[in-house]
């Protein structure tokens, strides 16, 4: 059976990534498609709106075969560790084809770019450092680094979020090579960070969950952007768990954290750099919403992103020696499979390359940051609601949809 | 001038207080009384209805001269390290007498017991250990203890909490050599843990606590029981930060911070021991109150008190190595005063046996836990009221009444 896989964070899932499932099957003649997915926490280092399970629903509904949760440890990283996880999983998973969306939309684009890239490694690190030197945050180095190089014969507009994600996951494939063969589609419509509806079926999962919360919840007007099955799972989730997640539920968990941390404790948290720790702590003492707080620590140098995830790692007392330094992931954890794509387990998990977990239990050491993950995540809900999601990490089988 | 000097927590102070105030002045033919109080946290390891600021407020209106704060590194231990740190600060501030409340009544019971328990010590000791050895509590033991070593010539019933307490402030006296003399007057009616009304006029802070909580933060009916002054502040108190304090408002921080932290994290806390941490870690992840958990973790070895000040140590994130070791205080923190008060600040602090400390402020690295214990009492309210309770600590001078 031949598998094309995809990249994927849906929060929530909605037309775009549809359209994008049918095009990737279409483009890679495949059987199925194989989805690695952000767990409760995105890239973003934000919480998913839902958790992991009702998008890995959501998924399957919409066109996707197999679920696999991309672990916490790349999954809530900057795009190179990001992508070098995700890749990991698709071809342990034995998939032929990736097939990313891109603003580019032309796959050439990115296989000379990252010849150039590779060609001109040693000035291109250096004028990356060079701009960080000067203040600058890392994706913009990137970019800015970029445009020096080639000014004449560009050929890939990596000022663009999913062309710089497109280059990594190609880069990824090539550094670990696999026997993958990347595809990519130009995005339809919506930009990446759109907060505004530009058409009448597709919308960025940005300007989607933009309303979700500017509307207190409410999922009035949302219906044309979303299959009518995340438009339920939705509904069933708020029905279910009394809410849609953001980092504002987390607050007060992290502002106690920041304020019973020695400043040392801090510093040994994941990702936390010499200095900052005491802006945070500033900060929170006076910040009433994680809003405020945000908007009281971002700085030039620090993109909202990176300090989202360095809040995300404090709050999750990652500590930076127990974060695993493997740019490769160590098991595919299955989240949720279709018919097809039981089908596909069934004949190729013997030649899987990494062991298949079909359910987590506190005794799998190697998945304690998946579970803490989950647990956090929990901790955003309240009473019952929480008790439930508590207990779902180690209750749910993967979710099966015919 | 004379001062007496008593050891509170005033939780709320109520007309049983105040009664003993008065008694303590006129049985020490005093000029003024100095209250050592207990700050955000007490020694049940639960945080105070209301803030210390408040419940310094009430003594001064109730009686007090001078109030100072008893340092968290003995407020919430037990009752030996309470009694040792309390009594050091009332030698600092040069009391000649401690007037305590007991339900024995007669100084000459605890003076006969504490040279019999002195001249016993050893076997004491071995019989403390004994009993401990055998499951019992720490409280328990030391009644039996004594119960068995002098049966006959019993002179001082050890099964009373108020007589436990007297008996430690006797020994610390005597064992920090202070030329304090001790008065103990008998306790009018209620007794400490009483949960039920038995005088018209009297109740203990427990029953207070206990019909404001089942009043849902109501007032009414307490009238009679509590000073006018008290009744008042109450009231301006859940009006200016919304509630009366208890752990459930913190639950949700404890579950967190057990979840988030690493076992030996947990064995690294305070008070925590071996084994103790898997017992909490279990069942935070099913309880959904404080009430709740408390119920599943207590054992007949360890006492409610314990536990409480157990979950406290965690919740402050205060590690085995940062526990203070000394068993006399370092610093006298002012939380305020009368006009007879100051007076006797102005004559005697240049004899105070440790620094004054008037105002808080982060630099001062000795009152380290005494802000970390505000911040997270703060923690307790919720938006305004929260920030508002968390400025308190470094702006609010000592409390003055006339």
């Amino acid at each position: 059976m031949k598998a094309v896989g995809v990249i994927v964070e849906y929060n929530p899932f909605h037309n775009g990534h549809k359209f994008h499932l049918t095009q990737a099957k279409e483009h890679a003649n495949a059987d199925i498609v194989i989805a690695v997915m952000s767990g409760n926490f995105l890239q973003r280092g934000e919480p998913a709106l839902v958790s992991k399970w009702a998008r890995t629903e959501m998924a399957l509904k919409g066109g996707a075969d197999l679920v696999f949760e991309i672990p916490y440890q790349f999954a809530t990283q900057n795009a190179d560790l990001f992508a070098s996880g995700a890749v990991s999983l698709l071809g342990a998973a034995k998939c032929q084809f990736i097939c990313f969306g891109s603003e580019d939309g032309d796959i050439e684009s990115f296989l000379e770019t990252h010849q150039f890239l590779k060609d001109h490694d040693f000035e291109f690190q250096q004028k990356v450092k060079e701009y960080i030197g000067h203040g600058v945050s890392y994706p913009k180095a990137l970019s800015l680094s970029f445009n020096d190089l080639s000014p004449n014969k560009k050929v890939l507009d990596l000022t663009k979020p999913n062309n710089i994600l497109g280059i990594q996951y190609v880069t990824a494939i090539h550094d670990q090579k696999l026997p993958i063969k990347p595809i990519t589609i130009t995005r339809k419509n919506a930009n990446y960070h759109d907060q505004h509806f530009a058409s009448e079926s597709i919308a960025s999962a940005t300007s989607i969950r933009k309303s979700l919360f500017t509307q207190n919840g409410e999922l009035s007007g949302l219906q044309s952007y979303l299959p009518p099955t995340t438009y339920d799972l939705l509904l069933k989730y708020k029905k279910e768990y009394g809410q849609f997640h953001s980092w504002e539920d987390y607050w007060a968990l992290l502002k106690y954290k920041l304020l019973q941390s020695s400043p040392q404790e801090l510093r040994d948290i994941h990702e936390v750099e010499e200095g900052l720790e005491n802006r945070l702590l500033q900060a929170a003492l006076l910040a009433e919403t994680f809003q405020e707080f945000m908007e009281q620590i971002k700085t030039k140098r620090y993109t909202w992103t990176r300090l989202q995830r360095v809040c995300l790692h404090i709050l999750m007392n990652v500590k930076k020696v127990e974060m695993p330094k493997n740019k490769t992931a160590n098991y595919l954890r299955l989240l949720g499979m279709s018919g097809s794509g039981r089908e596909y387990l069934n004949k190729e998990k013997k030649n899987f390359g990494l062991p298949l977990v079909s359910k987590s239990s506190a005794s799998k050491t190697e998945l304690d940051l998946d579970i803490r993950s989950s647990r956090l995540y929990a901790l955003g809900a309240t009473g019952e609601n929480q008790s439930r999601l508590l207990k779902l990490e180690f209750t749910q089988p993967p979710i099966q949809v015919k």
